[in-house]
């Protein structure tokens, strides 16, 4: 049967610098009673693997620039604050009250370069993306495998508001072992002619699912196995979900 | 342990106008051995509901417009085919080759009006979207509610790009049962303060999760269940999900 099951691994801890994202891994596998097999996927909450790396911030560290203080007084937003989005982004795409959408330096859109500043102790830091999601997804892959002899896909996922609809929805922002595009042009449809609907966002709907069970805090449960995905195994990354310049349908 | 478990129901057969998917759907739980218990979703493909409500039409039945011979002269479409685009829509966005990007006659953004013609043994035949999906929605939850004692959610959900982002992702384009956000602003995050990060996208995360099961041939698994997502049950509809036009980031 056609089944799909994802598991919040228990026991997760809070994660700090230099924390070892494939030992808690392997002993919240444990605590599941999970053995990785072929096929299986890790999915971890951005913040958790940003936190790990030392991706964090200090809010009174920040020498806002002017440009930062610019846009601070017109989106009601600490400058200080502003100015780490900036330095996060390639550029400015709109500006709404408490609100910058920003070409990430990782290439997507999103709001306030992905910055978040709930759920930590203190309230002058901040936690920013990790630094390159791919290579982060592929040591943990590289972790995992060597650990256990099964080197599952891996995925780093966000939560990012959409152009058109209310809401955010988990998407990938860092991708190892795994194709993210299904493409299924040339495949034959259940009457032998070519299908037209072509490729299907795979790494971004697994995505959408594991950021179910993270939830809001994705801190108390950052890290889900998923067994039973259907995605085609191999090289993949992040910009190969991200839609060329030239084939961007509103900018 | 928090955990999701989503199952395409086996053994639904194609589906034609007047099919009784209520029906369907109960046979499918008892192939699976599933009994429908209190918090369970069911997510149908867009498709398979609208030919159950005879959406279908005959591309040779349509004279296109003036206006539709034009635009299909861009975009390299079949003139009929964008004459029944125009006809479920209420604005044109953008054109691009063998894309009519739409504000949809149900509020939302999409691609040709979400209009289907693959997986037909007609070759003149083309699939529209549902009537009104929250409608169907409601019909069937009620019609398992009286055949079970159960009253499962129920979504149904549709393949739409991204502005963005490469590859189609499951979205709710029709809802029953739940509030399909999850509003997270006031709820304490685990240190007590006020969570910044505010409305989950939960019914099109549900939807984009069930898609995946459903694959792009969404006609040989087009009804998935799905336990253990969290929700908040209730009233809910597909506006609940659509940007109003003034808090657009993109028009």
């Amino acid at each position: 049967m056609n089944r799909l099951v994802l598991t919040a691994l228990p026991g997760i801890p809070l994660v700090t610098a230099g924390d070892d994202l494939a030992a808690l891994t392997l002993a919240g596998l444990e605590r599941a009673g999970i053995g990785l097999e072929p096929g299986d996927v890790l999915v971890y909450a951005s913040k958790i693997v940003a936190k790990a790396e030392g991706r964090t911030r200090r809010l009174d560290r920040v020498r806002p620039s002017p440009a930062a203080r610019e846009i601070a007084t017109v989106c009601a937003k600490d400058p200080r604050l502003v100015e780490l989005i900036l330095n996060e982004s390639r550029q400015v795409l709109r500006l709404r009250p408490g609100l910058i959408i920003v070409e990430h330096r990782l290439g997507f859109v999103c709001a306030n370069a992905g910055i978040d500043h709930s759920n930590l102790a203190d309230e002058e830091e901040v936690v920013l993306l990790p630094a390159d999601p791919d290579a982060s997804a592929a040591r943990l892959r590289q972790a995992l495998a060597a650990a256990t002899g099964v080197a599952p896909a891996v995925l780093i996922n966000d939560s990012h508001g959409r152009a058109w609809r209310l809401g955010t929805v988990g998407v990938a922002i860092g991708v190892a072992g795994m194709a993210p595009l299904t493409d299924r042009r040339g495949t034959p449809d259940l009457f032998g002619r070519v299908l037209q609907v072509t490729m299907l966002g795979t790494a971004d709907e697994i995505a959408a699912a594991a950021s179910l069970l993270q939830g809001a805090a994705a801190e108390a449960t950052p890290i889900i196995h998923i067994r039973g995905a259907p995605f085609v195994p191999g090289e993949g990354r992040l910009a190969d979900l991200l839609r060329p310049r030239h084939l961007d349908l509103f900018r």
